[in-house]
């Protein structure tokens, strides 16, 4: 079994260059690492247009650093492979051609070896970059810089799901990396905590990183509400698919009916039936259904399906964000280490739900849209994330394969209703 | 020409129950006005999977009737072809199986001619119903007959774009109706209306009929903003044309520009280039595009597009209906028998904005989504709007394919983002 | 009921002129007497790309005539909807473009009345001109008539067939005609007919008319050979049904195997089980599975798959050409007017099979395929045969929907090996 | 670059045994040569569902050797990796389940290492099975060895062609072999080979190896007929595509102008249009399409509308073979290592056609059918042929990428008219 450790930042005092130079390194190390248990065939690997190859996300990784920072920066800067640009840019039109996603999956070279050449050429030169550029030319690409990192760290969350995805279209049931999964408790009962209405503030609130999408900063009315005091578990969606949710098109929305008929879906993304009871597919293999885990990798139609089952609804993400912003960001994060949901041991406080950080994705009941006033940033950047406003819902707090340094209470993830490869899952909310 | 008259109620006071009555029958007839300009070849087909065959919309609405009035109420009620239910059931899964959509133009049985026989059937019965019945068993039924008014109203809308797009399938251009256009004047230059910040009620009222998802009644904050003072023209829509807009993806969210890409959208729906400029089809056969007209048959993609290169965006829900909530309901509807917008020839108020109502269908930029608290009725009518709260957007203010008698202030019609056989149009809006 | 009934020419002697008029208008008269039994809905719709709606195959009919008939020569001809020729042109691209064929179901103009009059109009046209033209003009265009006539009995046989699919989509199962079945007969046992090693001569000996596709006459050696006293019948087929054929792929063809999981095929086209027995949709209504019948309505993977299990194969076409060039061509044919193949109830002769015409077209296992030395004809009537030369398989010897002037011992019927809505089935050879 | 050798057999006389052993040692390694060139990524792609990743070729020729020869013969045989019969069993329905065709490039695990280490297993086992096995086994089991050592050959072929498209589908034209091509000449000019009338026999005379669907040895009339003296070459089918060959549907079959069509076919495959010339991707990478060279990369659809153009016709392939039984095997193979077609530099002699064999796989005319009497042999191994003579069409001759010890007269290759990644090309014929 390969090790994977995330080196935490030494404790000294440091200069911002020194920081960002660090924080750089650290995440640029740890995409690394995270491809360590991989052989090289699983690089290769397209296994749906969603899902990228590894490869891919190492080498588009780069190229971003170095179309967006390298390029336009450094003078006599020569990309060692100007034809990766085209192979590699994801969907940037504002810089030019590119491969078509679907076909991802089709190109052996450049070799993997070449890729983490290319990634080690791009690291260098901002390395002595970083380094050696005057103090007025790093606080104007600082900015550019941290956004790299977040976005590296958001294709460290896709090379997890994604090989995951790879993997469980082998019959062999291969793993990422093995596990010791010990017995564990039922979870505390679910309660409800209550919000009282509020004229609130959302969004980004100019502290710290944010993408564009979390602002700018605005009122929105939220009447009273009360949000469950944790994740919904394997234990109680099982009540659901055996209650048969599956089967009763008046729990569905119309279109996730029709994707419950046309994908045959009976259950989670990854749950597969033997002799009658439930298995499901990990990265460290072929487990039972733990039942005290949160439920995972269920879409949208699957999670409004469950609530409205329940007599509850999702929340929207201007109820998550207000239960949330007082809370500590901690959970089961990438940094864990388990790749996947784990129970909840702590006793649920009747006063601050639990699990709203790591573990899954939440979806929301809000379709993500542009707050009011957004404006796109200027250039390329600006392909970032505004242009996804459409038929897509909002999921908040990160999951087991988010980096406990990417997420924060205004963080905007969003995916379409029928995504279910992302470690997705459900929280409650209802009307007081 | 086939002349359309929709007779007006009498003056004279009536009763309730013989104005219910009254109603009943003038929209029944109306229903049958809009199909005289049609063949019988006309009813049969099925151009796309959205449309439906004329003979299946004159079918379900009396279906309607039978299966949520006469059913249930009429103790002996027998169904003259019980086995039309498996047919003409559009989608709702609480009452049995049905017929699956896409395959209603390859129905040529009951004809057309029994299928005027049973609406005339199922108007007897109801007509003796409503006129025989306890004013305590009609005070309980009038929601639903209300209901299927307004259910008839809709479909009668749906018969105009539907049919418009069988005719448009015909290499030959065939005429639904002859009309005659004369010169047209410029419009007024479009302005800016401002509207201050606001937490407001949103939201049917409980004065008169609304459809569930109009409610419940709640408060939204609404920043200050302004709205364009009248609709977008053919003319200004032609400068985004000429500015390359259908080839510039930096104004297109994603997806839209998946499709613009896919279908090769050069322009709205029914446009036509022939020889160098654009021509037109409309019920009245193929036209010179109109400068002066409001653009119509756009997509909500379309929509976006257009507003984003015009510096501008779409409203919201609730922009809109705060603006429009002390307008009179009057303008271009389907009682004007244009089929098709027309002109704006008043001159625009710098404080109240132009065409609100009727034309084309304005395109918001609110996902449609449950208001706060939103429970769909009990039943089967619980499926009529809450299923398909998913990846459509809300439109506002009725088109010329509307009945005056049909629309109101807190009407939410909804469509997917690449929908256009709708008459559906361009109103901009900003921030202050 | 509609009577349809095709008369007898009359037995005076008449002048060749008076007979290709005679039969020019009895051939096209009886494409109408066919069509009575439709209502107007019923000829408007495509069920699927390979039908063609009733309006469609009358129009495109007239059009060939004058296309190739009127327009080449008579001088001033006009035709009174030159804008027919885009909608009713088949295939011939020498004669300018066309409507896509699976679009045919879209068009409801010109209406059916509009059509009889063009079929009208065309007729008088004809017959104008060929009572009038000078003997040389007729010598030289009589083979165009005749082509004309033939290619109008082929739409005859394709008119009925479409029907059949297009009343089967609809769940009420209407009826074309009723019919009075009564209980008939087990047929006489399969026995098997010798025929000794040849070196033949096959096609077309330029005695009467033909298509091109019937020759060059050529020689063939042929092994010597057997087939089947008759063709197979329900009964025999249901025994394959029950034995598993249609769930082991030992039996098919790759492809064949492939149609019959991606299309979920259980029995012949237009059976249905109801409570465990399986009924049949015929043009007179659903019946009970005759078990005398020939099987009807198989494709060409199923007629082989049945052969493989019953030991034999099916004839190639040179040997069904032998077995047949001697036999009188009689048979159940839709002068019948039973529009479906019926139990033999003759005693089979040890020399002779039986049911080489009529009622059921027989798969051969030739692939449609030139002869020897083939040349198209000139011209666009070149595009009649020759370029369908690939990937069909040659049926021989009418069905009940064929007229019995039409057929011919080097008459060669082509289909793909998937096709099944026409009246197609099985007779069985083998090796001595 | 690596070389690649295939050694040549000892001259000293050797037993059968030790022959059958050699030679299956000799053709299982060349079978590794051929992979020498690629890189661990380049095995795991599948660039269409026709085409199967290198490292699939390597364990299904392996499977096939276990499943066929080891499991049944060996009475203690364990395979090291039983789970991989479903992974790599191809299409043998009565060997059990097995993974879908068009998935085999969603695999990575086991591993291109793993793969070769289960080569080497089933080696081994083989080899000591071989040499231990009493003469009476052996004389059983040599035919399968025999068709197993064939059927390597033409996955060797596959490998070959599959790694040529899978390097196609990368924009930066990777190159699988470097070759140093020097300067051409012009073929000599067409010439015609006239052959008389022939009462022939057609078919495997029992004299060596054959597959089943070579017999039985029959008799066909051929008639009088002339065959090209060498093959088409780019030069002359440029002309055919300067003279709008693609532009123009009488030269075509239906179903091929459909494809041209959907396709947008403008060229062979692998040809492209750069700056008005055209280009070609070899094996070699991109370069000049040389005039001298045989056209190659054409499906059936080109070569026969190629021929119409050029006043003649595609041989038949008892045409092909009776016009090929007396000429030595020799040509352009595999083991010349070129994996392309060359230009043809002898005279062409006025009796004997050039190029029969080798450089590319010759069109016929012939739809792949059984021969009369052919019966599939017993077991899964009559699933090899049989199973697929439907709709695909006869090719002869063998290719740049066959080997010389594979081919023969009577030797039936096959595939579907519009299939292109095959060495495939054209030689015309004509009556005389």
């Amino acid at each position: 079994m390969v090790k994977i450790i995330q080196e935490e930042s030494a404790l000294t005092p440091q200069s911002p260059r020194q920081l960002l130079l660090d924080n750089y390194s650290r995440v640029r190390h740890f995409t690394e690492q995270l491809c360590a248990p991989l052989v090289v065939e699983d690089y290769v690997i397209q296994s749906m247009p969603d899902v990228s190859p590894t490869r891919w996300h190492l080498a588009h990784t780069s190229w971003f650093f170095e179309t967006f920072l390298l390029e336009p920066n450094v003078p006599d800067y020569i990309s060692p492979h100007p034809q990766y640009a085209y192979l590699f840019n994801s969907y940037y039109n504002s810089v030019g051609e590119r491969h078509c996603r679907p076909k991802r999956g089709l190109i052996s070279r450049p070799t993997v070896q070449e890729i983490y050449a290319y990634r080690q050429y791009v690291d260098e030169c901002i390395s002595n970059f970083l380094t050696a550029c005057s103090q007025e030319h790093l606080d104007k690409i600082t900015p550019i810089v941290t956004l790299g990192i977040h976005h590296e760290q958001q294709h460290q969350e896709l090379i997890i799901t994604d090989i995951k995805h790879v993997l469980s279209c082998n019959p062999l049931h291969p793993t990422y990396l093995e596990r010791t999964i010990g017995p564990s408790q039922p979870p505390p009962p679910l309660e409800w905590i209550s919000y009282p209405e509020e004229l609130a503030w959302i969004g980004y609130d100019k502290d710290g990183f944010a993408y564009d999408n979390e602002g700018p900063r605005h009122r929105e009315f939220v009447d009273a509400y009360q949000l469950g005091s944790r994740l919904i578990t394997n234990a109680e969606y099982l009540q659901f698919i055996k209650d048969g949710g599956y089967q009763n098109p008046l729990l569905w929305l119309s279109s996730g009916w029709s994707t419950v008929q046309a994908e045959q879906w009976r259950a989670p993304l990854y749950w597969e039936q033997h002799d009658g009871h439930w298995m499901i597919m990990t990265l460290s293999g072929l487990c039972e259904v733990e039942p005290a885990e949160p439920v995972c990798h269920v879409s949208y139609y699957e999670a409004d399906a469950y609530a409205r089952w329940a007599n509850a609804r999702l929340a929207t993400e201007a109820e998550w964000e207000l239960a949330t912003r007082q809370l500590p960001v901690e959970g089961n994060f990438v940094e864990n280490q388990t790749f996947h949901p784990i129970p909840l041991t702590t006793q649920a406080s009747s006063t601050q739900p639990a699990q709203m950080y790591g573990d899954v994705w939440e979806w929301t009941q809000s379709a993500y849209l542009p707050y009011r006033g957004y404006k796109p940033a200027a250039g390329a950047l600006g392909e970032y994330n505004g242009k996804f406003m459409c038929n897509q819902f909002v999921l908040r707090g990160g999951s087991c394969a988010t980096s406990i340094t990417h997420i924060r209470p205004t963080y905007r993830n969003f995916f379409p209703p029928d995504a279910r490869w992302q470690f997705t899952g459900v929280r409650l909310a209802r009307e007081v």
